[in-house]
Parts: C-alpha cells; structure tokens; sequence
C-alpha cells in the first residue's frame, strides 16, 4: 500500500525536491502547500475578490490555503515538517500540532540551532532529523527494512 | 488522490453543471443529492408504499434520500452548498451544519443578498463565493497552485 | 444525571421560557445562544474593534458566537431547535445539521405551515413538535417516565 | 457549567495574570503550562536522571511538560494562544495546531506586527485579538451575553 | 468514580430490583428504560398526537424512546441485557449491539434454554451470568475485589 | 464510487440471491456472512479444536464468524437487516443495532406481522421495506436517482 | 480538576503504595486492577460457575477483570505501567499498549536490567522511571509546577 | 475487498512465511515488522546519528520502527499475535493491546504453555491458535466460508 507523505514547512530551499527524487523507485506518495509563495498569499483574493485590509486579504488567502493543507495532512501517513534557517515558520510548527493531534506519524527536519526552541515539536516526533536524505532514508527503511549501506557497521 | 466533492443546496439553476463542466480535466469527482425535485419528493412511498398523511409521505421520502446525502457528504473532501434566490432551503443549512461538524471543507456560494442571514453558515466555511466559476478556481488553486490568469495582477 | 439540553432557533417569541418555566422540577440545565439580538449581531466589534464591511461586521459576531453555540450543541444530552413563522432561520438549520452529525437526539418544533420545507430536518429528529408544552412533556417523560395526565387515554 | 479555559504561550509578561484577574466572578477554570521557565526546561532530568547531551536532556523535560499540557488542552473548551513580541514560540504555534485538530474553540492572541506570519493560526481561529482584556470580554459574553459598557453604541 | 450501568431488556420480571436492591452500599448508579410496557408503547402519541396506522403509532414511540434509551447506553460503564422466558424481545439485542459497538463493557444475563441462539450476543460479552445475583456479585467485585463468601473455596 | 452494501440476517430464504440479481448492473459490492449454517455453528472449532461444553463450542464459533461480521458492518455504507419468519433472530437484531452506534445506513427487511416486535429497530432504520425487490429499488434510486416505472403516477 | 491516575502491572512488591502514600495532598485519584492475585484469577468461576478446562477458568476470569481493567485505563489521564523482575507480564505491556493506543500519558516504571526488551514500551511513553518516588515527583510537577527540593541545582 | 493482516510478535521462527505460503490464492495482503533483528535493533542510529547511550541507541530505533508499525496495525482488517517459546516478546503484547483498543480482530497465536501468562491477552483476541495453519483456516473461512476437509465431520 502506497505510503502517504506529506511535506509541510520550509518554502525557501530545495529540500521537497531533494526527498521526492530521492524517494524515487519506493512505493510512496507526496503532497505538500502550494509553494508558489505569491499565489499562496494572494489566492483568497484573487478568486474571491480583493480585501482592503490587510489582515482580511491574508485570512481570505489562509483560509483557501487550508482546505489543501488540511487534506494533506489529514490524509497523510507520514507527516514531515521542515524548519528553515529563517522567518517565524509558525504555520510550520501549527500543522505539526494539527499532524500531532491526529495521531500521525510525524517527522521533524532541522538545522542543531533550532533544537532547543524546537524541543516540544521534536517531542511529538518519532524522528528528527537534519537532512532530506536522512528523511528518504527513513521512508526506505519503513517500506521496505533497507538501511543505508554501511550503516550499521558505521552505527557500531 | 482524486478530490471528492459534494455539492449540496439548490437544485433549480444550473450551478452544478457549470462547477463539473468547468472542472474538466482536474482529478475531481462530484457527487450531489438526487436533484429531480419530482423523485425525490416521492421516492418514499413510490418504493415503499403509499402514505395517508402528507408528513410521513414527506418523511419516508427524506428517510430515503438521507441514505445518498449522508454518504455523499461524509465521504467528500468539500463539501459546497449552494443557496439560491428563492425558497426555504433548510436542507441546504441542515447539510451546512452536517458537514461542518464532521470537519469538511465547507465552501458556501450565494449572493451578496443573503450575506446577513447567512452569516452564521458562512461562518463555519473556508471560502463564501458568490458564481460557481469562483468554486472552480478554488477546486483548481487547490489541486494544481494555479490561479486565474491575470488575478495575482489585479489582486494588488 | 442531570439532562442537559440545548435550545436552538427562534429568538422572537417566548418558547425558550415556556420550556424552562415548564420544565421546573425536572433534572434539565437549559443552554442557548445568545437571544439578545442586537449584542449577538454586534459582539464581534463591539469586543475585537470595528470593521469597514459589513459582511466582515457580521462574520466577526458570528465566530464569537460560535464559541458559544458549539460548544452548547457538543454538551448538550437532547438539541431542541425551534423554527418560527418568519425569516430564513438559517442558523437554526445549521445547528440541526451540526447537531445530527454528532448523533445528539434532536427534537424539532415548528407550526404545521413548514412541514414539507422541513422535511430533511425532521428526518433527522426523534420527535417533531408544535407546541413548546410537548417539549415540556417529553422531557418529562424521559427523565421519569410520566405522560400527562389523560395522555394514555387519550391515545387509544 | 464552568467553561474549561487553557491559556497557552508567551510567559514573560503577565497577560495570564490579566485575564484571570478580569474573568473573575465568571465561572470560568483556567489551566496553563508551567511558567516557571527555569523548571519547564529541566524538569526532565531534576527527576528522570541528569543527560549527558543538551538534546535529550531537552526531550526528558518536553515529554514530561507534554503529560500536562495534552492533558490541558484536552480538556479545554477554549484554548487561548498568545505569541509575544520576542522569540520563536514554536511551542506556541504548536498547541493552536494541536487545538485546532481537536475542534476547540481556538483564540489568538498577538500584537499587529504578526498578523501576517500567523495568518495561518489566526485562520483557524474563532476570534483574534490584540489585548488580554478583549480575551475577559469574549469570555464575559460567551458565559452571560453581556457587551461591555457602551461598546455597542460604539459598534455603530 | 460511580460506577453507571444501564439495565437493558426484559421488563417482565423484578430482575432490575433484585440487582438494585442487591447493589445498594456499592457505588453504582442505575440507569434503565421506562419498563411501563403501556406508557413505553404510547408515549409518542400521547405527546406528539394520534397516528391513523399503527406503524406510525409505534414508530413515534420508539423515538421518542430512543432519547431515553441511547443517552443511557452511551453513559453506561457497563450494560447489562437480559434476555426473559418469552417474547421476540429483539430490542433487547439491539441494545446489546448498539452497546457492543461503542465499546461498553457487556454484561449478558439469561437462562440456559437460549444459550445457543445467543451465542453471537454472548460472544461480545466480557461476562454471561444466569441469574441476577451474580450481576450484583460481579459489580461487588469490579468495585471491591471482594468475592462471594466460600466462592473461592468453592471455585478450587 | 462503489456503493458498500451489507445484508444481514435471515439464513433460509433466498432474500440475498433476490437482491443480488436485482441489483445486477448497479455499482453496488455485496457482503454478507456466511450463510452456510452447519459451517457457521462448528467453524470454531472445526479450526480450533474441539470442545466438551456446547457453551464453548457455539462461542469459538461466534467469534471466529465476528472477524467476518464486523468487518462486513463496519466497511459497508449500507446494512440491510433481514429478519424471517421464524427464529429468535436475535443476531440480526445485535447487528442492526451494531450498524445504528456505527451510524450506517440502515435498511430493515420484514414482514408485516414483525412490526410490532420490531419497532424499535425500524425506529433506528432509514427505510422498512417488507420484500427484497424494495430493497433493490432503493439502491438504485440511491445510486441513479431513477423511480421504478409508473411509481411516480401510482405513488400520487 | 483532579488528575485520573491509573497504575498497572507488577501486583508482588509495594510500589502503589509507594507512590499512593507518596501523592498525599495532590488533587490525584488512583484506580487499579484487583491486585489479590488470588481471587484475580478465580474471580470468573467464582462467580459465574466452575470450567472443567485450565483455560475457560482463566479466560471467565480475565473478562470479569476486563471490566475493570479498561474502564480504569479509558477514564484515566495517566496510565502508570509498571514492569518488575520476574514474570512474563504480558497483560502490563498489554495494557501500555492499550493505552498508547488511547492516547493516554504513558509512565513506564522499571529497572535498568529491562530497558532493552522494553524499548518499544518506553518509546510510547512521555516518561520512563525506575523509583516509584520518581513518578510521585512527576505527578507533583504536573499538578503543582513544584520540582524535588535541590533537584534544579543538581540538574546543572 | 483484499483482507489486510498485520503479522505482528516472534521473529525468530518463519510462522509468517507459513502463513503467508498458506494463504496464496486468497484475497488477502500481509504486512509485518521489520524482522532482520540487527537493522531493527540499529536502524535509528544508522540513519540519524550514534547515540553514546543504549538508552536512547534503543529508543531513535523504536520511534523509527513504530511509524511502520502503528500503519502496520491501523491500516489491518486483523492483526495476528505470535508469542515464541523464548524472550520477554513484551512489544508483541504492546501490539496486541494496541490492536484491541482500536477495535481490530484479534489472533493470538502460541503454544499451551503461554496459557495462563496470556490469558488477558487472549481474552481480547477473537480467535487463539496454536499453529500458524490455524491462521491460515480462519482467513480462508473468512473470506470463503469453507473449512477444512473433513473438519465438519471431525468436530461433531
């Protein structure tokens, strides 16, 4: 049965593509936020008309934004959540809590420098890591029990 | 994945087959009630005997349509409900307040003239969209991240 | 245990008292929303500062209304919503649809006129009334078992 | 029915202090983190065993921190989340997602200078406000229907 | 915590009163349907006004019964369902059925004539008892440890 | 997508062969238990060993047998729920009220001598129908919203 | 609100009393299984009637004590699972399972000698003690926010 | 629909290959743990990093193995038990505690001398087996109604 991913967080690097071609060949599908960061934010408004505040033009954006998002998650087996070096990333840390709460298997990528601000969500993880491959790694290992060659001599 | 849509409400314009007409070619399927005003009516007592009393007539025709509607709704992804000009449409509020327990994606078309006396219903939706082209851009943003051409311009 | 019931719809007529006066003596707590009209469309201004649109006026009132009204319909043992002879009563239609969602035993009253426009919502109950006394009365009936007097009689 | 209050987030200002000072006479129970900072952060290893590594001497605490705040959250029926000016407050974020997953009457609370960055947070919410004494009057209404003084004329 | 069973089925014999009254000092709540066989048929009619067919005599009762009955079964801890001499008593199993899905702890009580054709219903059962007595033995000992004088000795 | 029908119930007639003929051409898939009776009675412990006390014998085979009934129930959207002209029955009984805390469609299949005795399983059902064809019908006006011929004129 | 605690497993050495005796004070309520290993085992025929074979014994008594059992881990908050020297103690890691399942906070008690054959147990845990005292502490700090006197200054 | 079975417990005896081998030709999918012991036991640290401590060695292993096993489990129609003769195997009563609490069918599997260590554990399962052919017959008869040759004859 095809193993559901779904790639929250980080927008600003390559880290999606790393994982989905890396990934390539095991019997996984993903999903992810629309990234095209400007149509994120203008999408409520551009379908549904515009906003003159601000705050409504971005709720109108977030709210349409949530009917993918929560899809995603919702039917998602795995979860991973990806903090970058940069910006608040509370949507990344929300849709964690959201995965967290629906019992998901949840996946936490960060750089060591967030790991102490980070120490609740990495809580609610059954992994952390620091680099997309170690998230195919993982996705390897769950489908088909392959580690990494050299891995557990290395791990000894 | 295949989005599954519901589309619930008013049965007397066209607005469903604009929504599945302007979908073509997106990985969405559609379901709705029974929109033969006649049949569902009468369905009740035409399958399962005639009634004296015009309420259990009504009843065993709703019982009946029930078994479609619930299914319809609690497997969708969205759920739409469309109110239009005229007429009560407590079924389209019922079906509003079904979906939005169970946690769907509610989109809620009407027009600016029952914005007040929907509020309510409006409140529990991800999106309040007055043409049923809108509720296609939204089934496209979501799936594919594409917007209307020209909409992020005119959305600044 | 005390039956705790929510009463939903209609705020123009005094149905909600003549339950409540009814039902004294009875091991009922009653809950509502908010019946004052004018705070109910106002509350989301009045508090979180004013709006520009009014549909963004009403749309404010009506999620902090829904703190409330949510979390009555999710308490609640028995939901009686109410449907008057005026207005589209939309929310209370909603509040039906939520509450059937949620497997709570709804109780519908409303005059004979909305039979047929009501007819999915009755559906849904386990008793439609007319009257507010016959709430009264099956409240009654559930908590002790009693009919009003002559009932029986009456029935056969 | 006491209304179930779970006040998550920010703890180096005083905000919770307002809020339950305000909503006295309410019959409101109010449920938190430990704000002690000090020991939410080393709860873990003062009673499991001191840990060698910064990581899981981080973890220890969050897991235990973990057995109150689920349990905080659970049993809420309004989750309130604040975010201060400063730090990251993914641990914030986190909760709102975790609340909102659960279908809690979710209230966001921040200054202007978020709004953008928490449009995802604020989308899940039933009201968003700037000041802890906005977060007494919704409360105050929710309970008792009441506006605060003057607020309506005001809302005109 | 009270202990809260609900007393399913039968109502022919004095089998509840011989469990309440064997009960008593133990911290146990009972809850039951009306066992007034001529108000349980007539309730509907007597409240909710006459019914030409008798089906629908019928049917508007069991609703209104449903209120009772379901609310008791959905607050039970245990369900006990007894199963008398006579009659199809297939509300009965339903309860049972109704109480084995939402995972309450079953108690089934009948005379050993019915053994084999309730066998699926003794197969979702955690206990199968012959006679009242050993209800009341069994709730003394989920809620004390304490057995039967000599039962012990007697079991060896 | 395919409509998930259960029938349960009555093993003597050929009620099953009646609507799986009828429903030929329907998107329907038919689940059922098995109808084999001696298999049905002795499958525990044919499988599992034999047993000296008829008690344990009909239980091994009960259980076994739930693997298939719950699964059967719980994976359907639609149970049909026969109930013959002899026999206790009380296993079609246990799971109609199986299939109604599951919140299945329910579609109860009997004569009119039962009506009685069944009533307060008709009161949890979407539709009483007293002969397989209705059955039939109903799935296909669920599934094509198409009337039996002529029912329209004949039901007015 | 007073904090559910239930406490499993090893019934051979004083370990709840510990932790009971030690929780003096705290807003705790404890709940546990029949710890008289004697009339645990006995308690199905005891009550119900004397089985020829070893196993029916043992299984009437494991579903008496199923009663209790579960309704103690399904009310609980906490689930404390403690695992001694001997024994296999399948029905402790049974109920770990359980509970993790639930969602329950899960407290795993045991010495060092069983850490590796438990790592899936302690994986689904937020906190793995050795001492009773330990889950005392715990218990206190999510309750009181208070940590062990000098615990803080040793931690550093 | 294919019959999805979670082969969970021993792994040092090939019981899944015979159940697997036994079951071609049915309609039936198999998923299991990892069952190489050595990447098991290594995979967390092999993918994400050594650990200088056996504790959390263990314990990044079990996380990474519990997203394939909580799918595992989850995604099951049933989930088969497999006690062996020798080790602690407390992560196969965790399994069979967690398959419980989700409501799955439960098989358990193992040898007369585990009876009475097991026997709150068989207390939940549905079927206990001593020989994994055993589990082969239930799935087939199942998923066909038929049982083995002769097995009729031989149970009477």
């Amino acid at each position: 049965m095809t193993l559901k991913v779904y790639l929250s967080g980080e927008i600003h690097t390559d880290w999606r593509e790393q994982i989905t071609e890396g990934a390539k060949g095991l019997d996984v599908s993903f999903d992810s936020p629309v990234t095209n960061h400007e149509a994120s934010d203008d999408c409520g408004v551009a379908i549904l008309g515009a906003e003159a505040s601000k705050y409504w033009h971005d709720h109108k954006g977030a709210m349409v934004n949530a009917i993918r998002t929560r899809r995603g998650i919702e039917g998602a087996d795995v979860v991973v959540v990806r903090f970058g070096e940069k910006y608040k990333q509370w949507n990344a840390a929300f849709d964690a809590g959201y995965a967290a709460a629906l019992g998901k298997s949840l996946i936490v990528l960060h750089g060591p420098d967030h790991q102490h601000a980070l120490k609740e969500v990495d809580a609610a993880a059954l992994a952390v890591a620091e680099e997309p491959k170690q998230v195919v790694e993982i996705l390897r290992y769950v489908l088909t029990g392959e580690l990494p060659e050299g891995a557990l001599a290395a791990a000894e």
